[in-house]
């Protein structure tokens, strides 16, 4: 295989700045990380030392943006713009940090990735009054133009003549067409990692920034996503795009002369390193300690961002509602709800974390007694406690308004220790593959999310069981190193 | 032809109940009236004292709900339930005003119609947190049901064998299976006079609730709606129904056996009538009053309900950006903006109201001279005002973000005494057909609707006159009785 090129927001690495100057680096996670190993033969789940071996894969390159101080001191001092990582190596790739002028970033990433795309995509406006495209927004999206073409130029300036390049999600949307422009010998692949709005609802962006999303992603020979609801979804957009010709069957748009294959690539879990991982010392020392919090009562778990999609304040109605038609779960049953911090950028989500504040403290003060915590709302980002819930939980709760996949929903089956029922927004990508094994919910319905949490606390032990495993097998049928092997074999 | 029924939530009249006991009616207009008027061969818009000419058309009931303490009264002092219409006759029918529960009906319209089922098809969620369907949803449901089912009981009770039943809206959606139930033997038409949500949204309801709306509109023989894009839209739903199959080609619904024909009729304006309306003298008081205020300056009007999908906020906005990018307007130009009170019942309506006076404060703080005021905010409904703004406007505002069809964008061009430029948002379902005379925006897009206003300021007096004629034309290619008739005529 020729070179692999992976663009994304967020690189496999950030840096911190100490105050004397010294750069320290910390490697991510993620399924982009060991989808890139496995294809490029390099180390993905170990501390990615360079270990010496030959690297039979291609070789690899990723571009990302700098996202801290850190990172832009980092990219300033790489001579090159390659960044020299200390021998380390990440999924066999070679890393590349933008340093984007922060007010052009800001504008990119806040402004139109989140506050305009991911909304859309989510279906999440306040309609009456959002969005409210203005002078200032014509502005933002000359700065989501400019961080895009500095994703372009950077791929098109170190890709190897005819290299695969995988450009990541809605921050980079507009990126494959301008790097068809200027390199149209690469193979280009987009993926969306959100949903795709339906057409009556993707029309409320402005004519002529809607038409240059779509055919910005279809600048790229394939376009993934994570559902057949997703890319039917985008097909339907596509579809009344001046110029663009749609073939459902074969799942194609040809514009311009250039056809684009529709795909859909699931991502799931490694499920072997999923559970290594929950099998360490710093799990096992945190499932003490909610041990003795929660006591030998039912546990109820949800980990979510904070995000306006993840549904967290009506998760808590519902078991509110829980507590009022099933008193005989009271003093029997916690919820502990890991509400991690998110995108505080924005006002809404400053505005939603104290709604979920709120609606927590209401629960605890009516239901709470000197012996019992109805709810525990943690709020600091721990991925060792979150394994430690995920062995623990009784029910697991997962009812985001609308998900590209969401991956805590594969996580906690593939690690429980005695199977946990899960309860699942049937708005979810992950729903697709789960149905059979979960209990789908309309995120909309409180009542409804309440009634299968009460039938996921009663569920038989030995259906529980039987429900875990086949939620762990589908949770795991597709990991990232398929998924992301797929994204470049669909470029073939 | 056999008889005709038709059932709405408003009625053709409605009384007022003095200290005394006596009841005053007073009839409301409406396309509904003039085009039963039509089928009937009954008075429409005259005074509607019954003349002593034989009516030559079919007997027609038309049941509605009482909405008021005087149509209670009147409700309960029929003796058999009809009115005694004391002479008048109302489009040739007799009335039957339904006197339901005061809290069933509040529940019924505001929870259920108003606040859940116009949301969705208007696409007006504040998904986040609304809607949130809990055990007090259900409850309000129970209400709707019994809405319905009243409805049902009564065109049922006084319809002959073989009648025609022209059921109407949102508010009655369950109605025509309910009375298929009851009287397999009639023919029933629905029509719907908002839009219809596309399938990802239309999915916000309660999975069985949504069943319910759909299977209740399928218990007619015909389905009707005001432009294609909503009847569309009623198909993918349909389409989802388990049970259902769609024919697009035919525009057919078949489920347990019974077909449903689904069709468009879209709803003009009688524009004799309206022209004579508009020549009345009081709308000549009301001229004279407003030019005294205008003087010779360039008027932009709008009128609207204070309704959530008529985007008056963004509206100002957009006169706020006109007045920043195109200063030389300042001093030469006049906002007139009538919003009339609207569903105050609903927390939503009220800030949204308080949004609106706050805007347009802002407005006049801004720009506002000692001799100049930019911006005039009426909030009394006032019809022949509403007609004489019409007749002055140079520039008609319509900007909703999803309507049914709007009916002003229809009246203004038909008694412009000038020719008046038309901005029409193209999510109105009047767009359809007003197309190629109106200047069309994104109602989201405020910079495009500024730009459009300004436009339409500059429209040469010839080209503005002739899109005014090719408006009016449009406007009144389907007058209400047409619109009427066509609705039973789909019943044969």
């Amino acid at each position: 295989m020729s070179q692999v090129l992976v663009a994304s927001n967020r690189g496999p690495v950030s840096f911190s700045l100490s105050g004397d100057g010294t750069l320290t680096m910390r490697r991510g996670g993620g399924g982009l990380v060991s989808g890139l190993a496995a294809v490029t033969g390099g180390p993905a789940q170990a501390d990615g030392r360079r270990s010496g071996a030959a690297q039979d894969g291609p070789e690899a390159l990723w571009v990302c943006a700098a996202l801290g101080d850190g990172d832009r001191e980092a990219a300033r001092r790489a001579p090159d713009g390659r960044l020299d990582l200390d021998g380390h190596d990440i999924g066999g790739a070679a890393v590349r940090m933008l340093d984007i002028p922060a007010a052009t970033f800001h504008r990119a990433y806040n402004a139109v990735a989140n506050a305009t795309l991911w909304f859309v995509h989510h279906l999440l406006y306040d309609t009456p009054s959002m969005p409210h495209f203005d002078a200032r927004s014509r502005r933002d999206w000359q700065s989501y133009e400019a961080y895009n073409a500095a994703f372009a130029d950077a791929l098109a300036r170190d890709a190897a003549a005819g290299a695969k390049a995988a450009i990541q999600d809605y921050h980079l949307s507009l990126a494959p067409r301008m790097l068809r422009d200027r390199r149209p010998d690469l193979k280009i692949a987009h993926f969306s990692h959100t949903p795709w709005a339906p057409p009556e609802y993707y029309r409320l962006l402005p004519d002529d920034l809607g038409e240059r999303v779509l055919d910005g992603i279809l600048g790229a020979d394939h376009a993934g996503f994570l559902a057949e609801r997703w890319a039917q979804a985008f097909l339907d957009c596509c579809a009344l795009l001046p110029g663009a010709k749609v073939d459902r069957v074969a799942g194609t748009v040809t514009r311009g002369g250039h056809v684009t294959t529709v795909g859909v690539h699931g991502l799931g879990i490694d499920g072997d390193a999923l559970r290594r991982r929950a099998a360490e010392p710093d799990v096992a020392a945190r499932l003490e300690a909610l041990r003795a919090q929660v006591g030998d009562r039912r546990l109820i778990v949800r980990v979510d961002r904070t995000e306006l999609s993840k549904n967290i304040v009506r998760g808590l109605a519902a078991y509110r509602e829980l507590l009022v038609n099933h008193p005989e779960w009271r003093g029997r049953v916690v919820h502990l709800v890991f509400a991690y911090p998110s995108r505080y950028d924005l006002p809404e989500y400053r505005e939603y974390t104290e709604a979920v504040r709120e609606a927590a403290a209401r629960i605890t003060e009516e239901f709470g007694t000197p012996g019992w915590n109805p709810l525990i709302l943690q709020v600091n980002d721990d991925f060792p406690r979150s394994l430690a819930a995920y062995r623990m939980a009784d029910v697991l709760l997962v009812n985001p308004i609308r998900d590209g996949m969401n991956l805590v929903a594969k996580e906690a089956p593939v690690v429980s220790d005695n199977g946990c029922a899960l309860v699942l927004s049937r708005e979810a990508g992950a729903a697709a593959e789960l149905a059979d094994h979960a209990l789908l919910v309309n995120p909309y319905d409180v009542s409804q999310t309440a009634e299968a949490i009460h039938r996921a606390l009663l569920m038989p032990r030995e259906e529980c069981a039987a429900r875990r495993e086949g939620l762990a097998a589908a949770a795991t049928a597709l990991p990232p190193r398929q998924w992301f092997a797929d994204q470049l074999a669909a470029l073939d």
